[in-house]
């Protein structure tokens, strides 16, 4: 499905993960983050990988992050504070460190008083970008907690009705454990598509399918187009009379719980920068038996997994399942990244005096 | 917009909302419904007529719920009970009892909780309809908190690629307070629309707009159609390409929150009859200052609702700014009900014994 979308495997050129981490979180070290969150960052950015979420791997992501330290708009060494926190809740201003690295330590903080009190909500200010959200949401399945994960990202979506953007693509992420089947993931933009979609299209030269973008004066494209009258992203639902005004109002959910829960900010705040988040957790035992709720959740899922597919679908899947899947080839058999991000890799490795593994 | 869906004025009368409220309150203690509960289970009604949402209001509802309680589905006099809790977290069976009265309990119980740690949250098995979500999420505004409200229904949604039913509309309702703006209030089903209009587009004889409808094989319909073809819901986002796994993927979110987390049940649990829902409130203070909290929201508001209009538009709405007006002029002019439901609601309260006010 969008195989238009997806690396050409004559491109391709397969990579272990443990020697991409590795070679990774060289690369964050020497633009001066401390080594244990170095490695940890890398572990984000090559869990994406792994589990085939290539958009937030480190082929699109990791120049950006380098940039960002070069030009000292991240923080490598934040010294990231919890600002005002009750038994559930706590707000962090993370002091414009990277939120792959300063979310899980929300995330712990969060799993912490869920511990305690049965739920932990964790709100992060003065952020940098997330990337795949639900990483940070899935750190949650180890300790049989139901995790959450939002960020509210700089302007790109239209609202319903309107003719400029004034929402990020404000993704949700939602993790929650089964006991044979793989973990529900729920990881999405509340756009119809993910900016990295356009960007990856224009450079596939790739044309843009109908109900993604709005045009300059604000109208959706309901027609397939190449992508250059691009007015913003729209909302999931594309137009009001198919729902847009839900990926409107759900973005809305998110810059509330994100950005006016932390600092009163939002994504078209003038003046602010970059990226707010949110994390929570729900423990399980807290609201009924865990083992009996792991069992109900395979039988949930199988219903899905197990449902009749419709003509000209193979399968019906369950949000998390492809990437499960994706994870157990990509474990086994390395991720395929382009030659062009390898030789990338290697000319930055080299640049930066790393050793490379790639 | 969607105007043919809408009640034609020449054919409603308006009604006092107090009138409608006494009246329907009788309607309940009839049925055998407590007065308190018969008081509170009429001003979730008639609040959804109030605030223009007519699908969830007294014309739509309060049939089904008599025919519910006559037929022995429903229990008027439920044994609700808290079976498992932590200061955060409870979980309560409903013992049948109609959620439009229980949530409110149970909204309650949260609120006290999020009042001693931040946040309160419980799920609610063995329930009935749930009435308008937005209802118990906005009882959080009151005591200058966040609230949410979901309910996990029986199957309507066809999940992306299926062929057959396996989620309910699902709805997710959000409310936030501001200080001069009206509240945000999010209310909406993970299908494009809800089920009520469907039922009311049959009624009218209107044809259904492309994207609502499964085919009887799971095929989305794609251009405007009679409703006759009718193999489900579609998620919000209709088909895989414009996003409608995001619908499917967060209708199983509402299932996991609201059935699998209170009796490890979900929508299609074979003999689950009706209704499982959740209710959670986030106190703002925990996070942050509850007046600059207040003051950040009307400017992000306003920023909504000041985006120039797309062509074709005459302004942006943000999610409860079309319900805070309908509830201004309804109030204070009555709420238009069609002359059949005006009819039915004096004939009912003639076979009742019910004081007639409408």
């Amino acid at each position: 499905m969008l195989e238009r979308f997806k690396v050409k495997d004559d491109h391709a050129v397969r990579v272990g993960p443990d020697a991409l981490r590795e070679t990774v979180a060289g690369i964050f070290e020497k633009v001066d983050v401390p080594t244990e969150d170095a490695r940890l960052a890398a572990d984000v950015l090559v869990t994406a990988d792994v589990r085939g979420v290539d958009s937030h791997g480190v082929s699109n992501m990791l120049r950006s992050y380098v940039n960002g330290y070069n030009r000292g708009e991240i923080n490598p060494r934040p010294q990231w504070r919890v600002v005002r926190q009750t038994p559930a809740a706590a707000t962090i201003d993370s002091d414009r460190g990277l939120g792959i690295i300063i979310a899980p330590k929300a995330m712990e903080l969060a799993m912490d008083k869920a511990d305690d009190t049965g739920i932990g909500m964790v709100t992060i200010s003065n952020g940098r970008h997330l990337g795949m959200a639900s990483y940070h949401a899935m750190m949650a399945l180890q300790r049989d907690m139901i995790g959450t994960c939002m960020t509210s990202a700089p302007p790109r979506m239209v609202p319903t009705f309107g003719a400029e953007p004034r929402l990020g693509t404000n993704p949700i992420a939602v993790a929650a454990p089964a006991k044979e089947e793989p973990p529900f993931v729920y990881d999405a933009a509340t756009t119809v598509v993910a900016q990295n979609k356009i960007v990856l299209a224009r450079r596939l030269e790739a044309m843009i399918p109908p109900g993604w973008l709005a045009d300059a004066a604000g109208t959706p494209i309901l027609d397939e187009s190449d992508g250059k009258a691009d007015g913003g992203l729209l909302p999931v639902g594309s137009t009001r009379e198919a729902g847009s005004h839900k990926g409107y109002g759900l973005a809305c959910v998110v810059d509330i719980m994100c950005g006016l829960l932390s600092d009163g900010s939002f994504g078209m705040f003038p003046g602010r920068p970059n990226f707010n988040h949110m994390v929570s957790a729900y423990k399980i035992e807290a609201f009924t038996d865990t083992n009996e709720f792991k069992e109900a959740m395979d039988r949930f899922l199988r219903t899905l997994r197990e449902t009749p597919p419709a003509p000209g679908a193979d399968r019906v899947l369950f949000p998390g399942l492809a990437e499960a899947e994706a994870q157990r080839d990509r474990q086994a058999n390395g991720i395929p990244l382009h030659d062009e991000v390898v030789t990338w890799i290697r000319d930055l490795c080299g640049e930066l005096g790393v050793g490379c593994q790639v």
